[in-house]
């Protein structure tokens, strides 16, 4: 057998490389077939007229992929290769468009929304470009699995001083966002949980920990949120609650419920209580409420907190505060698993912590939140449709209960047309498909109730918006 | 009923806190018992020549802690709380010192090293510096979930030109390392699945699938891999695989030996394969190995990649490409989980990879890791005990077989005596305690087998480390 290639010496493709792809793709497509004999390296090199070292290098790139097989003693043979024909079915590209366009509003009461106008840009800036100052290798190396230990006792010093919650540094552990040590926390669990979860309810946190295969379910809430009868007949283990400020409602979990809530975990072996802390820094009226987590003597409550609320979404850190048994836990079962946040970034945030940054940040924003949310609660006095308002003081966004009739869907309707997007209660619960009896709630099934966030909005596009609902809604009533 | 309380006007706690501190202490230590009503506001504040909105300040914080219960037209009621004797247990700081001090080495043969002087300072700092320029508020706005396009973009054109992998921007997902993206991929696939790994393995991958609730297993390798029969026989239907450069052996997979392997995928609906593609950017000879997954012409290749050895581990960036029918799965599944890499991160590595600083980046590094690859085979070279060696050409370390009846303790011992620190082959091996035959193997169990990684030593180390080796072990033999 001999093989011809029309080498091309100009090429910017070296030699070898043009030989082995010609050799690899004639294997390929059939024209050598497997397990026929290649010429040897010294009669292919006179046959081509180049060195030998060439070919040898050409046969070795096609030895170490298995295009051919060396026989000692005899040489060189095209390897049998089943199934290459799939090689020549490559994939359309998609074009499909990823982002779908959004429906143009002229104002968005979301609830969800944070002021990114407030972030304080110029400061990250100082923080970043200080900690990327010298040639620290330090830096790039891989850190500690629970997040640098100098950034948890930042988080754990500011969280005894302004949540209340009692523990270590070694407590801590950074991930990035709440979605991953969700994640994180159901392999320290381990399977076989019921989660229970207030209705209505953080949605992400229940399709989560659904998807992680845990058994999901509801329980009733009211007015001082979820209620302890209903999680002990649930048959749940775990308990995910909101205390201090309770998404979507707003209802604060006074200290008596608190305690019952304690009192069920402590009960039983293996009970635990999640307890997402996620925007307790924003109250505009009295002190803050101090978390769950402090009043925990017995190691059940799991705290999760996060700066995407408080700082910004985008910068991807949140923590977990373990009780010491499952600290251990996590030390068996995930303590091989490497932080998902870069050290260059929990660097910006210890500095933005024990710099006073942060404290003066929050500051800043919550005098800004709370000036809307005023502007807010004024404006819609002046709202003609009978409605009662709820969720307020605190958080960035508030509840409006409609008492006539009308649907949520026909309110946020009205608002859509008049180019305002609000949000509807009904988003936030869960229907179980599940037998279960759906969870009865401390709101009339009756009303409709429409949120509105105004973190994302300024003072005068809250008046301009309000004034557009009133006229989406106020028209009909 | 009267209080007093002793209030410091000049104090910087505000007088209403200072009220509301003072009764709730009173009802936590049962000095108020529960029921007991409290003072009318009028009345306390007159009581204390203090402003009746401050009292009434206070009342509510109480309130809303849950302290004290209103009762319409009645007044105000110490509420009844159980278990409040808990909150006087605080737990004490944990003084133990979380890092464990380090056996002092000379030189560290650590195989999973990467070279951090050669990280790429000064462009680093340039593109973060370029990201944050502007007040861009886009910038900590929560991102696309799986990553930005830009960023999967550029790293679908450098996987299909660098690695011959066939995919859209679409199918990649970006995240916060390879743990992570391997919980992500659990969630994804969904529980009751079957996972076979290579043995020796990357420990780490195993101990993930197993703390996911995955039945993991073994299955043995030649010198060509993981083998399809065991395979097919070990009754697993996702098989985890590093096919062109096997973690620790160093084995490439032939041709013949990927299409049987995609053969047994193609076999039963549902079978998957996860390639683990994690150093393929250093090979010293030839040309890179293209990756399996541009071979599967049936979407069964998960392929997932890493930036943590190409350019630094704690910039924390990975990804997985995803086969259409699981990128399908991924978005009901997993599709509102947040990106778990900042916005910031993910601009700065677009631009390293857009603007050609990335492929320098590993021309550069593939230089430095070939030098020392090269320093360390001619070092070797002078042991007079009888070795020989494995796994060269590729990545950042190789293996040294012993033939001579020592153990692997006893040569690691040897080492360590001499101040040099290396590493055994058996630390990457499943030992699997579940009644299954433990996994024969292409090395013969006889020998010990030691890796020496060179990526964090320069010539002049590998030099005097290998002659401190030479003393420790040929002084015996």
């Amino acid at each position: 057998m001999e093989i011809t290639i029309n080498l091309k010496t100009g090429d910017r493709t070296p030699l070898y490389e043009q030989i082995y792809e010609y050799i690899r793709d004639e294997i390929r497509n059939g024209r050598i077939a497997s397990g026929e004999r290649l010429p040897s390296t010294r009669s292919l090199c006179r046959h081509l007229d180049i060195s030998r070292s060439t070919v040898e290098l050409a046969y070795e790139q096609l030895l170490s992929e298995g295009y051919i097989e060396s026989v000692p003693y005899k040489g060189y043979y095209a390897a049998k290769i089943e199934g290459l024909y799939q090689i020549s079915s490559p994939q359309p590209a998609q074009q499909k468009k990823e982002e779908e366009e959004k429906k143009r509003y002229l104002y968005d009461f979301t609830p969800s929304g944070v002021d990114l106008k407030s972030f304080p840009y110029n400061t990250w800036r100082k923080l970043s470009r200080e900690a990327l100052a010298d040639d620290r290798s330090e830096l790039f190396r891989l850190g500690c699995p629970q997040g640098e230990y100098g950034l948890r006792n930042a988080i754990s010093s500011y969280l005894h001083q302004a949540r209340g919650v009692n523990c270590t540094p070694e407590q801590i552990n950074v991930g990035a966002g709440n979605d991953y040590q969700m994640m994180m926390l159901c392999v320290i669990l381990g399977g076989g949980h019921r989660v229970a979860l207030e209705n209505p309810t953080y949605r992400q946190a229940y399709r989560l920990f659904a998807n992680m295969s845990y058994e999901v379910c509801t329980v009733a809430m009211d007015d001082r949120g979820m209620r302890v009868d209903g999680l002990e007949e649930s048959g749940a283990d775990i308990a995910f609650v909101m205390p201090s400020h309770h998404y979507p409602l707003g209802t604060v979990m006074p200290i008596r419920r608190r305690m019952e809530l304690l009192g069920w975990a402590d009960e039983k072996e293996g009970r635990y209580i999640i307890e997402d802390d996620y925007d307790s820094e924003f109250r505009y009226k009295g002190k803050p409420i101090p978390a769950l987590q402090g009043y925990d003597g017995n190691g059940r409550v799991i705290y999760i907190g996060t700066f995407s609320k408080s700082i910004a979404p985008a910068i991807r850190m949140s923590y977990l505060v373990l009780p010491p048994k499952l600290l251990e836990r996590y030390r068996e079962r995930c303590g091989f698993i490497s932080s998902t946040v870069s050290k260059v970034d929990q660097m910006i945030l210890q500095k933005f912590i024990e710099d006073g940054y942060y404290e003066r940040h929050l500051n800043k924003t919550r005098a800004l939140y709370r000036s809307r949310h005023d502007t807010l609660l004024a404006a819609l006095k002046d709202l003609k449709s009978d409605v009662s308002i709820s969720g307020e003081n605190a958080g960035v966004h508030l509840l409006l209960h409609f008492h006539d009739g009308r649907s949520e869907e026909e309110l946020i309707r009205l608002a859509a047309e008049k180019g305002v997007k609000v949000y509807g209660l009904s988003g936030y619960r869960i229907d179980e498909t599940s037998g279960e009896t759906p969870g009865e709630n401390c709101s009339d099934s009756q009303e409709a109730v429409i949120l509105l966030g105004y973190a994302n909005m300024n003072e005068e596009k809250i008046i301009l918006a309000v004034r557009l609902l009133a006229e989406a809604w106020d028209a009909k009533s």
